[in-house]
């Protein structure tokens, strides 16, 4: 049980935080802090948080568990904000997409990353923002990652664990590094190449008539190009080393598939795309969760 | 009305096509003609076709319309065996995903395009193959394209256009060369993308891990690299010309994309960004079908 929890970021992600945890009866009050005004209204009116404000250090006073949801570039000043106010026993955890730059984010604002800050990532969310955008059935069936670091305090995890469970995630842990380049291949990756097409067509003269012939398939394949533009900014600046690396093996594979087309070379052709199609209806008939349609309607970062 | 149908393919596109007409009441007897008998007797107990044969010669003999639904690379085959038993007054129309093609292969087994011989592409499909595959809905509130040239017969386009006004599509005619550059670019280009992320991630190493934290957004993203490797072979090879430039214009725009990573150029990644989510966002408003669900679980070639 989670008496004050505290919010930094009252948008999809730590929206639905605040309503699962509501939903399971699993925390005392819950204050909303956020940068405007609007959005935070808003959740006080949804009833996803009973007390709102603009100030972290106000936010996390009282708080025995604080939640950071905000886009990665604004992670640092939050931590600042607060950094003074935290009570010693308060947990910090978050849910930002890149961990290396939470971690160094923390080592600048506090000389060290301290025990009791669990850095994690929920592999679920949406191509839509705001508390608006947030339902309390998110993190059902989904995986979420913990980072933590050889200094953090086992009890710390355990209880960041413990809430993730009661919002229906399954918790896993992996080392920051590792958890940067999954991530990078199933989720940055796939944003880049989604935002790259689209922006690629849009650019083309006569892009209406372009985007009229685009039917099913390309409304799925783009789903994710809708995303929110600064968010991505920063994950691409917060996990610039991981993603490029990722980026230049895309590279190498298309540039592959690019010459083969050149020679009409439809035997290597068949070789990629058959090893694509047995890679992709494995990784279907194995990917969890089972709900076939809460699964089609989601993306994940 | 169709008094006699010959389908040479009886897969999801062809299938579709029988089973959509046959739902209407618009056609007589429909013949199917394939490869394998296995598919042929199937869609023969789904009672999808009324005699099936795998000779195109004997399917052809007495219709008064042919649906070529082979992949690309079967199509000239086809035209070669069914050339001397068509009916002159026979009107004959494929489903084709690129045109270019089929046009120089008609022009090839017949010494010239056929004036009732009506190049045709529906905007609609899945990843699934085969006559099980099929069905009656696959067309309706979709776009047909037919791409007829300067002889063709404008009773046949209109006798075409009436088949697919039928199956609920709403056709409309474009030249060859410019369907097959607009294909290019909202189809067959983001297809290569799909193969092409999925197959460079299932060679790296530990690739199973990978999968296992991919989540929705990637399930959605990688859908079409489920589609079929030989399928998908021919239309490279066919459409090598406009996907080749495709192709090209992508690699420019993710050179452009890495380049701003790795000097962590913020301002021009969220340009990027912005202007791609303002362009996807105005593509899924604009977008028919109005049949959410219908289009989610579709995709399009
Ligand atoms: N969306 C996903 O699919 C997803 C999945 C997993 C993890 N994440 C991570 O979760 C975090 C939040 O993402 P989200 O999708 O929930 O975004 P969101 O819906 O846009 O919510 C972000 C919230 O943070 C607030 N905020 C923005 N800049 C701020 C600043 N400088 N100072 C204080 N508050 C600020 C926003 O306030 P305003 O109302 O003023 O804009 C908004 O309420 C990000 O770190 C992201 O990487 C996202
Ligand atoms: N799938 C899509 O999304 C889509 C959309 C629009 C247009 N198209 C086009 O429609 C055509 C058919 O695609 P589809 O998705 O319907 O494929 P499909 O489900 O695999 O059906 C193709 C049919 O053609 C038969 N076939 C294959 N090779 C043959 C050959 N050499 N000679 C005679 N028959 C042969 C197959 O017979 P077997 O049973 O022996 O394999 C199968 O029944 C392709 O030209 C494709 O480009 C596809």
């Amino acid at each position: 049980m989670i008496e004050r929890l505290a919010i930094i970021g009252v948008g999809l992600i730590g929206g639905s935080l605040a309503r699962a945890l509501r939903a399971a009866g699993a925390v005392g009050e819950i204050v909303g802090c956020g940068r405007s005004l609007g959005n935070l209204e808003r959740a006080l009116e949804l009833g996803v948080v009973d007390r709102i404000t603009q100030n972290p250090a106000e936010a996390v006073r009282e708080a025995d568990m604080v939640f950071l949801a905000v886009p990665l570039g604004a992670m640092r000043g939050a931590l600042a904000a607060m950094r003074d106010s935290l009570r010693p026993e308060a947990i910090v955890t978050d849910g930002g997409s890149v961990k290396c730059s939470v971690v160094e984010d923390a080592r600048a604002v506090f000389g060290r990353v301290p025990p009791r800050l669990v850095p994690g990532h929920p592999i679920a969310g949406t191509e839509h923002s705001g508390v608006e955008a947030s339902f309390a059935e998110l993190y059902r069936d989904r995986r979420v990652i913990l980072t933590p670091l050889a200094e953090t305090d086992p009890e710390a995890v355990a209880r960041v664990t413990a809430m993730w469970q009661t919002c229906g995630a399954e918790v896993t842990a992996m080392s920051v590094a590792h958890h940067d380049e999954v991530l990078a291949a199933t989720s940055h990756l796939p944003h880049m190449l989604a935002f790259g097409l689209v922006d690629s067509l849009a650019r083309m003269r006569e892009n209406d008539e372009i985007f009229r012939y685009a039917a099913g398939g390309f409304r799925d394949f783009t789903r994710i190009a809708s995303s929110n533009p600064v968010m991505w900014r920063d994950i691409c600046l917060a996990n610039r080393e991981a993603l490029s690396a990722m980026l230049a093996r895309f590279g190498v594979e298309m540039t592959d598939l690019a010459e083969s087309i050149r020679r009409s070379d439809g035997e290597h052709l068949l070789e990629i795309f058959a090893r694509a199609k047995a890679a992709r209806d494995r990784y279907v008939d194995q990917a969890r969760p089972v709900h076939e349609d809460a699964d089609r309607s989601s993306s994940q970062t």
